[in-house]
């Protein structure tokens, strides 16, 4: 339902609402959401705010600012929930409020808390359950008359997401018909459709990704910007990167990066490739039926003091040869350039069609 | 069980029996399998043989035979069910047959069939069921002292998982210490382990790949060789090829394609790499701390005359400057050799640890 608002999300972020890696959900929604989050709840930070929205220990006391909607804002390696969790979540059921997950532990399937949900009226989401009767690309992917970017990178966690959001948010702003298509549970969080492509059966992942750009065509979108997942380096989620690249079948990539990272978060040991090999890999890897150029870097830069963030651009651009900034510090207007000199390098007219 | 034959099995491949593609399972098992497969049911074609296997027309005709064990032999792309494949699956039941199924729908959860089995006192076994547990890798594919190879390849279906069978066979004819590590749903039915990884949770594709090695080399193992999955180049399952790469960790790949293959089969116009570029793709995307050659060339050349098969593999040979040979039609003997060429020049010692 654009332009109502439906939802006033309580984000639990239990322990981790200062965590960037483990609290992306909760700023995801946060700062790009529709619906407002109008209180967190992490009794290890009460009194602090997270993104200008207040933090409190419990949910008794969130209770206060009139949530409608819980929101589980953290993601933990591999999905799990952490089970201290469950006292949370039957406190938010018996408050009345609707409870959306996006682990991979449904809800939905948890006896006791479904049961709880139907005594107390309210509705389980879990956003990464997967739609029915997934199945393998039929070919729509290279028929539909779009332009796709996909963000792609060196790691995950890194921005893939934020930098879909902000190219899609600054297309928009200049008047194209942009959509951002969601993958991954806080994108799903955020603009309210999706599929969570990590959460597949693995047969059925470019099927799935297929689905994503076939929808955000659908919804109006000539220019298409898909949250990208993992990295083709990870030594865990490359297969879903695989997959999303060859399903969502893109015209561009934007690489992102984490400016000054060389290990693979959480893999220590695990190098990253050099920007130049990771540009080199992604373009060797594109369907043959659609091949795809790096139109730019996004560098996450937030971790530098300004002036080491405008030398570290420039760095990776000169390494590159390729468009570089920090589309979320300093605007995306230097990355959609790039990538909309890329789209019309590529896209014969024909195959675009307007 | 080794060595004890405690299985008799009735194949199903109605309408499919002489498919080379979708009679994979039925053959696969016929030719490799410790425990005998001694009827087929195809309606089509009584009267004739698979591999020496009576064909008959009905599930009826087939208990003549003796059977203890029903496989269902045919893999539909995507992995459903066929529904006229209903009613004979429920006469096998009705017999009193163990069923096992390698598609992506269970019969387990179908209430109709496993009312029916529980009826009847036999056993559903879903080859594809992913197992418990399953979670991101946790670096033990890196640790274990076993040299791993990995069959890679052009397309689907060129005889992957036949490559790492008769791999291993010679193998262990020749005393190596080598187990064959199944990763789909004909290898577990020949195997009568493993996991069937196209059917995981995407995330936990490369984890689940890190089990099967770490159970490889529990096994006995300390050479493996991995039934590889889909391909790099493949528009609809590369995600599942890239998280067995990463999560099997291979020292070695040996890189599988039909001969004179130009097009992935079943996506019309989606052009084959040349096995150049497919040597190079897979050496720049193996993991850098588990850097990984090319060492052979494995064609498929069962549809061409010996003089022909000859000149391919000569060819092949020539493009890419690595050994080749058929290893099915010609022995695995060259291919091993090279495999095992590769392992010393790549394991150092103190890493393989024997």
């Amino acid at each position: 339902m654009p332009g109502t608002v439906t939802k006033r999300y309580l984000i639990l972020a239990e322990g981790r609402s200062g965590d960037p890696h483990y609290g992306k959900t909760a700023r995801g929604v946060i700062r790009y959401a529709p619906d407002p989050a109008v209180v967190v709840v992490d009794s290890t930070r009460p009194g602090e705010t997270l993104d200008g929205v207040p933090v409190v220990a419990t949910v008794a006391e969130a209770l206060g600012y009139e949530p409608t909607t819980a929101l589980v804002g953290v993601a933990t390696q591999g999905g799990r929930f952490p089970p201290a969790w469950r006292e949370l979540l039957k406190a938010c059921i018996e408050a009345g409020l609707d409870v959306e997950n996006g682990l991979h532990e449904f809800l939905g399937d948890d006896p006791e808390l479904a049961e709880l949900a139907s005594r107390h009226d309210v509705e389980l989401r879990d956003l990464r359950r997967p739609p029915e009767g997934l199945d393998v690309p039929k070919g729509e992917n290279l028929q539909i008359p779009a332009q796709i970017a996909l963000t792609v990178g060196s790691d995950c966690a890194i921005g893939k997401k934020t930098v879909a959001l902000e190219l899609d948010l600054e297309a928009r702003r200049r008047g194209l018909p942009s959509v951002f298509v969601p993958t991954g549970q806080t994108g799903i969080a955020i603009a309210g459709w999706g599929i969570a492509v990590d959460a597949v059966v693995a047969d059925f992942l470019a099927g799935a990704a297929e689905r994503l750009v076939v929808e955000g065509h659908r919804r109006g979108g000539e220019l298409l910007f898909v949250e990208g997942q993992g990295s083709l380096a990870h030594p865990a989620y490359s297969g879903v990167t695989l997959g999303l690249i060859h399903g969502a079948a893109p015209h561009v990539f934007v690489l992102c990066h984490r400016a000054g990272s060389t290990e693979i978060e959480g893999y220590p040991s695990h190098p990253l490739p050099s920007l130049t090999q990771l540009v080199e890999l992604h373009e060797r890897i594109a369907l043959p039926l659609r091949p795809a150029r790096v139109a730019a870097l996004a560098l996450n830069t937030a971790h530098l003091e300004e002036s080491h963030a405008r030398r570290a651009i420039a760095e990776a651009a000169a390494e590159t040869g390729l468009p570089a900034d920090d589309p979320v510090r300093f605007g995306a207007s230097t990355v959609l350039d790039a990538v909309l000199r890329a789209l019309e390098a590529q896209v014969p007219p024909q195959a675009a069609d307007h």
